[in-house]
């Protein structure tokens, strides 16, 4: 459609596949990278050959690593009786920012989500089960999203993990901090009623 | 700040470093690259260094090429005796979509900004007259951005060209079609009633 070069097209295609770059992003995006140095640019292109090949998953919690463990995991300082479990690593990265969390992680690399054709077995949630039979952890924080597809899968692993002995907890609902009342939705408003605390 | 592995961190910071991409889309795009395939993360880096190495600029136009000439000043249809200055190589692809244009490009690769301290040694403009040396050229048209640099700069070379016997036109100003006349400024319409037409 557009008159351009292959080369550029090419590199404008491929920024625009990426969810939710459009087509003016992707343009310009092509054309920073047109702008860079001949070192920059090839420091931009390896970044995306390394960052692919040297990141693995970890062998205990499916994180992230460049290694066998994730930092994390091969940590001396962190309690390994609590796991945490996320969808994403991205999660573990939000969780690791408040820096109030002392535990362990288990990333399941999705939720259930039978609408997506996603079941119990897509996720990593026999690796977590694998995890349990030690005996050295005894609490499972469910931090799975606050979304239908979020609480299925928290109800799901409960479910299986209760019999084995161990303390199943949520993470708590409510209105996030610093937001406006006027602004918050109805279940979100009901949840944070239900769990109020003695002040 | 963030917990992050280096080949990650690095990814996002590349990322980053582009205009108008904040942080959370950084990070969003080095997810996916971490979701390629082996295959499409090397074609993706690959298409990085191809458009830089493979891209120059054309020997008469200053319009990027993957030649000694672009497509447009090699192509024979094209009529010779009228260049197009633009500011940007983005220009000519904005016009060639228009499929109105006929005759060849010239791109300064900037507009003259005191501001910035581009002054017209800085943009292509020596470029430009040495183009017009052959008795070929009879109309160059100012297609430069309607802004207090790109006029600057069509005052400044049109000064230059007069005195060679050469047509040199502007753009026209006017409301934009499909615009709503409520929300046009007051310069733009001004304009457009001055350079009103006869229907």
């Amino acid at each position: 459609m557009a008159y351009n070069l292959a080369p550029l097209q090419n590199l404008i295609d491929q920024f625009e596949r990426m969810q939710g770059i459009g087509h003016k992003t992707a343009q310009r995006m092509a054309f920073y990278v047109l702008g860079l140095s001949s070192e920059e640019a090839n420091a931009f292109a390896n970044a995306i050959t390394d960052a692919h090949t040297k990141i693995k998953q970890c062998k205990i919690c499916c994180d992230l690593a460049d290694d066998e463990l994730c930092p994390i995991c091969k940590s001396e300082s962190r309690d390994k009786s609590v796991i945490c479990v996320v969808e994403d690593p991205r999660d573990v990265a939000a969780i690791e920012r408040t820096h109030e969390y002392k535990g362990t992680y288990h990333v399941l690399h999705g939720a259930i989500s039978p609408m997506d054709n996603i079941g119990p077995d897509q996720i990593r949630i026999k690796e977590l089960i694998a995890r349990l039979s030690d005996g050295v952890v005894e609490e499972v924080i469910m931090a799975t999203n606050p979304t239908v597809e979020g609480e299925a899968t928290a109800m799901y692993i409960s479910r299986l993990l209760k019999p084995m002995g161990i303390t199943v907890s949520r993470l708590a609902y409510g209105v996030p901090v610093g937001a406006d009342l006027e602004y918050a939705d109805e279940v979100t408003l009901s949840r944070a009623i239900e769990g109020r605390s003695l002040i």
